[in-house]
């Protein structure tokens, strides 16, 4: 619990409007997209990084837990307040500083929601490439701290590779700058690579100055169909093996265009056991002969239908289902768990064999999607928390594939982050050497542990 | 001064023939490629990682000062040894161990010269984008230590985009892997960015993972001349704010093009103000559209004399002027000074004529080269240091440059690093509290301060 005066003090900083601790409130802010929750005991809506500089200088002085947060859209569980304390909701600093296309820049606060920072560079025709699923809610602090990656990723790198300068305001309440709007910028540590990913467990970042990208001019989309899972498998392998680097190259296996199908009815191929969904981008005179190089790939491995979109209302005809799936996922079981370990792209056979033979040995739901080209899969079980015995084998599941990604030179998470849901299986992933690097930094940066405590530091 | 009892088990680790005292190898290791000197003690050649842990764990027990160093070629003094101790000359570590294509990565020990990863990479038209002008000689490690930049990092990035996993061995002697072989891989903080960089400050690395790129199918050079700089500078602005990215974008002033020619006679033309070396890759479809919107913005600007290679050996006869720069502006002083003040490419004119300004007021030797188009300006001085008026109108011009930077939102380094070079300019480019932060994480990570001390930390 916050004492009185210690709300009185946040009162003073936000004002009562932007301070909740109405039980309806505090519960909306409990939970975030993985299966769990804690209860904060107040939630501040700063607008402005003084505002957040008070704020953690008055968490600092008590010693309260303090959480980030921005739509909540995380699947690791890292907006959840397990130890309680302060909900730091940053969605009211959304405001789009500055756009310069000659500089290849844009400055942002942290609570610009993705798709509106798109919105707002689609006129100079320029655009910021991390596109993770929710992207039409999430925000670019949530993307940042989490390194969101998303399906063009694959091409042009995830969040860390297009931050060029942050403002962070440290546990301390002190506000330091990192990087600069400079594209190169050696000037010491980087610790803006350090904050990108860290979960709110270092700092808060209160200003973004991210790389933007030219749009390419031409893009042209392809749905590949197959008999047979390997074969899907093996033509990602192949692609990019060939040093054919698609904007986009995603798998859905037989269960998901199934479920796709059953909740949307965008017409996929009920019969199939896999389909690639890939997009190419460039110039008009490059799609083509890479699509062509693409097509060939599939063919040399038994592809049974290719289509291909030449308009962008085609391509995104083609999208829809893939866009779809996390909510029909949803409507199947009470909850949904999405995972995301990652693997090289040449062992993405033998994981997605591999899940699938975890998933009957435990007799469980689950559903092979996943951004194939850079290996990132997502396996997505489907499951009732309440269901006790499920549970249980859900768990033992869900080791075994990161064991399985592990043994195969994979990692815990690609995009997701560790946060609550992944923690456990840390010393999978790290020598005990490697963590406690991680736990000096983390000490060293915030000595009272007041950030997101409880989650993988 | 070392102990004998330290030299005994140096020794014993490494064996005879790979520890030097004697003063010829001492003077052949106490500089690089900055205009000044420190003495090491010691130099050392490990060949594996546990020799480098066991030398670490020796200089941790006696607080013995610790240099790491490839090839020498740095340009901010990183890899002097200004408070003596041990040198770790990493250039015996130079293993290729792992290429996978179908992966994207390479995995390579810190000793491997950057040209000899291109050239096993070549076979399978796959290439590593930093390309610092020391390619030819520098090392995979220096590269990772100082975040390497070059030409065509405008297209491709710089370093730290490279780097999917490390292998650090901390002061402490603890060895740590950080990151993986995935693209895609959030667990845990992101330490791989942040040793990137780091000096040799944080650890030595001693094994890295890194990502790989496949060779674009087409290549077009041009050379674009200018009877006026500041033509030459708008062009960049120009093409660049368009949203056509070339590989590479570098220019010259009508002094380095003097100095060029007089040295090598390679024909570029000696009456011109400014200019432009542009490379475009891609397919072969987009990059003829590609330089041709860049010659439209150059003769929009102005642009007196167009020539395009279409042949790789055009190509490089264009390019051999510019990979000739530091050669050439050698011959003509005892030191050259090359900076790296870098600004966001629409400053690029004003830093130029701020830079030429600058010189006259001081009466030194400046010609302006460097990556024009990601603001990555390298102001060259020629300079001998026993002239010590002249050595202070130097050091009076360095320091106005960079407060230009500073002011036009630049920064102090593009690539070459702070080292001794710029260490006393931090404060110019980062607050008090930014700077404390650095130091906190140096303080965390290396305690008693062996690791490279008496630079920018």
């Amino acid at each position: 619990m916050i004492s009185t005066a210690t709300l009185t003090k946040l009162s003073k900083v936000v004002g009562p409007d932007r301070l909740k601790t109405d039980p309806v409130s505090l519960a909306a802010h409990s939970f975030d997209g993985y299966v769990a929750e804690g209860m904060p005991s107040a939630v501040v809506f700063p607008k402005t990084t003084a505002e957040v500089a008070h704020i953690m200088a008055i968490a600092s002085d008590g010693k309260i837990p303090i959480t980030a947060r921005g739509s909540g859209t995380n699947l690791s569980g890292g907006a959840i307040p397990v130890q309680s304390g302060i909900v730091l909701c940053l969605t009211q600093m959304n405001q789009i500083i500055e756009i310069s296309t000659a500089d290849r820049y844009a400055i942002v606060q942290p609570g610009v929601v993705n798709a509106d920072l798109q919105h707002a560079l689609h006129p100079f025709n320029f655009f910021f490439p991390p596109d993770p699923s929710s992207y039409s809610v999430s925000t670019i602090g949530g993307n940042i701290a989490e390194d969101a990656g998303g399906p063009r990723c694959l091409k042009y790198g995830v969040t860390h590779d297009y931050i060029l300068g942050l403002e962070v305001v440290l546990s301390s309440g002190k506000i330091v700058r990192l990087g600069s709007r400079n594209v190169k910028d050696v000037t010491g540590y980087r610790p803006a690579g350090l904050f990108c990913g860290s979960e709110g467990t270092l700092g808060i970042v209160t200003e973004a100055t991210l790389k933007i990208v030219p749009m390419p001019k031409a893009r042209r989309t392809a749905m590949i169909c197959y008999a047979d899972l390997d074969d899907t498998a093996n033509t990602v392998v192949s692609v990019i093996g060939a040093g054919v680097i698609p904007a986009a190259m995603e798998l859905m296996d037989n269960t998901v265009i199934n479920l796709i199908e059953d909740a949307t009815a965008v017409g996929l191929p009920r019969d199939v056991e896999g389909i690639l969904l890939v997009d190419v981008d460039g110039s008009e005179g490059s799609v083509d002969c890479e699509l062509a190089e693409i097509v060939a790939v599939a063919k040399a491995n038994h592809a049974t239908e290719i289509k291909v979109a030449t308009t962008a209302a085609e391509s995104d005809a083609l999208w829809r289902g893939r866009r779809s799936v996390y909510g029909v996922l949803n409507r199947l079981s009470p909850a949904t768990i999405v995972e995301d370990a990652t693997v090289p792209v040449s062992k993405i056979p033998a994981m997605i064999r591999g899940c699938r033979a975890i998933a009957l040995k435990h007799n469980i739901t689950l559903s092979i999607l996943g951004h194939a080209g850079d290996g990132n899969l997502h396996p997505c079980i489907n499951t009732d928390s309440r269901n006790k015995s499920e549970s249980h084998r859900v768990e033992a599941a869900i080791r075994e594939i990161f064991q399985l990604a592990i043994e195969l030179g994979g990692c815990l998470s690609g995009e997701h982050g560790i946060g609550l849901a992944k923690s456990r299986f840390l010393p999978m992933g790290m020598s005990a050497d490697s963590i406690d690097l991680l736990s000096t930094i983390k000490r060293a940066i915030d000595p009272h542990n007041i950030l997101n405590p409880g989650k993988f530091t």
